[in-house]
């Protein structure tokens, strides 16, 4: 009788070190296949090339539907399926333009729309210039300066932060809400510097909030090259116009979708584990990072499970979400369907950070889960994956919060992603393969570690 | 008298806790410093438009020495000078040509010369060509099917190394011994498969050594992708002929020189912590990573000390060393010289990996140095440098191992390294700024530890 206990711990101790084992080799196929599989990177310069710009409601949307849906099915998805919806749509018609009008002649600026800016009148808007550094500084001029003025707000990113997030979220404001603000004082137009982190040529967009009751006016953003020189070229010459010229549409009611593809768990298919990216990118840019890679990462998954033939006991999801620059509506849509058809999910990753290379996992959920995803993913310590803790997942998501469902953020190096993000420099060229395919692999490993043990 | 040593340690703690502050501060201020500061990153594009293509003896190189001169005097260097000494030097003159006859036509293949390659006849040299796997694959085969041929060793780097520099050592063989080899079998020039990570049009040169007595026969590299391409060809074609043209000259003894630089100690002047790269690029390359970053890093960490009024107690010294790529004559002179002067060194850092996210310090060194390192480096685990450990340091300083020198590499995420390296697509564009900021600033936080608190 005595031996029993000892011949169980024995027996349980072999089943976990050999369950290790086989885990630890499993990580190491997945990490493999993913490192030398070109697949996913094609599958990004497709979408690159055949549907840059894919704004909600947009042909190239459209497109990248189409191509989106393809490459799940030739991941080897057991199904394929639009989530059909309708939401509102903006498009950027034609080549924004802006003009200084300085005396040594006119010189066009870096520019681009914010979205979901209006236009300009058809013979555009020329107005004095009136420099500030944040919305909240209109408060303490003197209105009579601002009305009928074009306010340029100018605030740098703080390059002095080592976290590239933290710098944006301290500039961000300007562009938000500058709109806005400079509306309620009368001005015609707003500028914005581009929330980009060396100084450059590129124009970076991004969303401008209209506040409710506010007269919608024209919100463009300026390269940080040509923010610097509008600046000193209103030091200079004060009194110095700009022309400027957009032409926007907007729709209220486009039909569209998100895209879902499963592959049907063994045990409890009922519950599912989600993987995620956007599939919608703004108007000047392929979106390679941001967020092709999240997609394609995510479709890539699915390719590595059916490749090395690994049934997950949950249901594996892909979820390819419409409309995160704008106005979320594709995320809203799938937490209400979720919602609706009370259809539980394990747990919901979603990969938003760029396809450089991961260095860990943020977790949204109780400490419980924080901590048990801590320890079982802390085999991966050894590909790279240095921290997983709490802090924030991804907007896609975020929704299902509400329901108590533990959300994931893959975690990138972001040095790099304030050059590129929401601008026409986001190409392939600039995704390094081996580190997208790192993010992969990651995510692919934590999803393998969940469904086997669970989260908590 | 019971209350005196209970004194002495509130004392000593305040003053362990004050100087761990102070060194806090000082580390947070070299991090700032470097992120936002451009001047570093302005050195690495003027060397790269400048003085792209600047092996040791081109004219390129004396353009580099000029300008990284300049460029240290600008740190603001109390000496910079230069250690000159006599080098061969080889050079590649107009373009590698390439051309696979196959029965739809000629094709130019993208190719580069590997150094020091000797040339081809004025009029090429035309011959089939024999496909192998590596140079000891030469020896199973018959000595027939080589004599007279092109051989073409087209082992490809292995994409599931999660380390690419083992994925590169573990293919170097047939560029290092690959034209040695076959020349021993009577072959009349070799073909290499590029040692690039991806598949692209890019050709990655190197060294090529030939063995003393074998006749020296022309060594080309190409692309990956062409390097598949000709394979294929040759499967369907067998017979299909190659005709390549190359034109090089060597020089026996032309004058160059290191660049050495100082910063001198306020306490123990005599003693020198040393901080370099290497000024050399390969002919077909801007060399932006390798290593103008190195060196415009050891620059900069001078720059720093400087802005921030850091003074060292021992002599801070950058030294900028010429001809890492083929002969390493540099390294061996400043390693001669430092033992003829009898100069005592507390360290050498060498930044060699490239400027990509630094992620550790790989310490060439004795165990308890070693161990000392990582201690003293651990509070720069919050800035992403997680590993402080045993390893391979730097070829250029690799020679004072000699006077038992602790050696130090910085590491990198070298996940991209390889698609760049010795090729054309080695360019500023690859390197991102804030990536390198904090390569420079992990190394100058380094050397500011070490020089207040030592290494023993």
């Amino acid at each position: 009788m005595k031996l029993l206990p000892a011949c169980i711990l024995v027996i349980s101790l072999f089943q976990t070190l050999s369950a290790q084992n086989s885990d630890s080799t499993i990580i190491s196929q997945i990490y493999s296949n993913a490192l030398t599989s070109r697949q996913s990177y094609a599958n990004l310069v497709e979408i690159c090339e055949k549907a840059p710009g894919r704004l909600v409601g947009s042909h190239a949307s459209e497109e990248a539907i189409r191509l989106f849906a393809r490459q799940l099915k030739d991941a080897g998805a057991d199904t394929v399926y639009r989530q059909e919806y309708y939401a509102g749509s903006w498009q950027c018609l034609g080549t924004a333009k802006v003009v200084a009008m300085g005396k040594a002649g006119a010189d066009t600026l870096h520019a681009v729309a914010l979205g979901p800016s209006v236009g300009t009148p058809e013979d555009g808007i020329q107005a004095k210039v009136i420099e500030v550094y944040s919305p909240e500084s209109l408060d303490s001029l003197d209105p009579a300066l601002i009305k009928d003025k074009i306010v340029f707000f100018n605030k740098p990113m703080n390059n002095s932060f080592l976290m590239t997030g933290r710098a944006y979220g301290d500039a961000i404001s300007q562009r938000i809400w500058g709109a806005s603000k400079a509306s309620e004082y009368g001005a015609r137009a707003v500028l914005i510097r581009s929330l980009g982190i060396e100084i450059d040529d590129y124009p970076h967009t991004g969303v401008t909030i209209y506040k409710e009751g506010v007269r919608k006016i024209p919100a463009l953003a300026l390269s940080t090259y040509d923010a610097e020189k509008l600046s000193a070229l209103l030091r200079e010459q004060p009194r110095t116009e700009v022309w400027m010229h957009l032409t926007t549409i907007t729709h209220d009611s486009v039909l569209t979708c998100n895209l879902v593809a499963e592959i049907r768990g063994t045990t409890e298919p009922e519950k599912v584990i989600l993987v995620g990216g956007h599939m919608d990118s703004w108007h000047n840019t392929a979106g390679a990072h941001d967020d092709a890679a999240g997609c394609v990462q995510s479709i890539d998954v699915l390719r590595i499970f059916r490749e090395l033939d690994i049934r997950p006991r949950h249901t594996l999801r892909a979820v390819l979400f419409m409309d995160e620059e704008i106005s979320q509506t594709g995320a809203k849509e799938y937490a209400r369907i979720v919602g609706v058809e009370g259809t539980p999910h394990l747990l919901a990753i979603e990969s938003d950070a760029g396809g450089f290379l991961p260095l860990g996992f943020s977790v949204q959920a109780n400490d419980t889960v924080v901590a048990r995803l801590a320890e079982l993913g802390g085999v991966l310590k050894e590909y790279g994956i240095y921290t997983i803790a709490k802090g924030h997942s991804g907007v896609d998501i975020e929704p299902l919060a509400q329901y108590g469902i533990p959300l994931i953020g893959l975690n990138t190096n972001g040095q790099r992603y304030f050059e590129i993000h929401h601008a026409a420099f986001d190409t392939p060229e600039m995704v390094g393969r081996r580190e997208m395919q790192l993010g992969t692999a990651g995510m692919a490993s934590l999803i393998f570690l969940i469904d086997t043990y669970g989260v908590e």
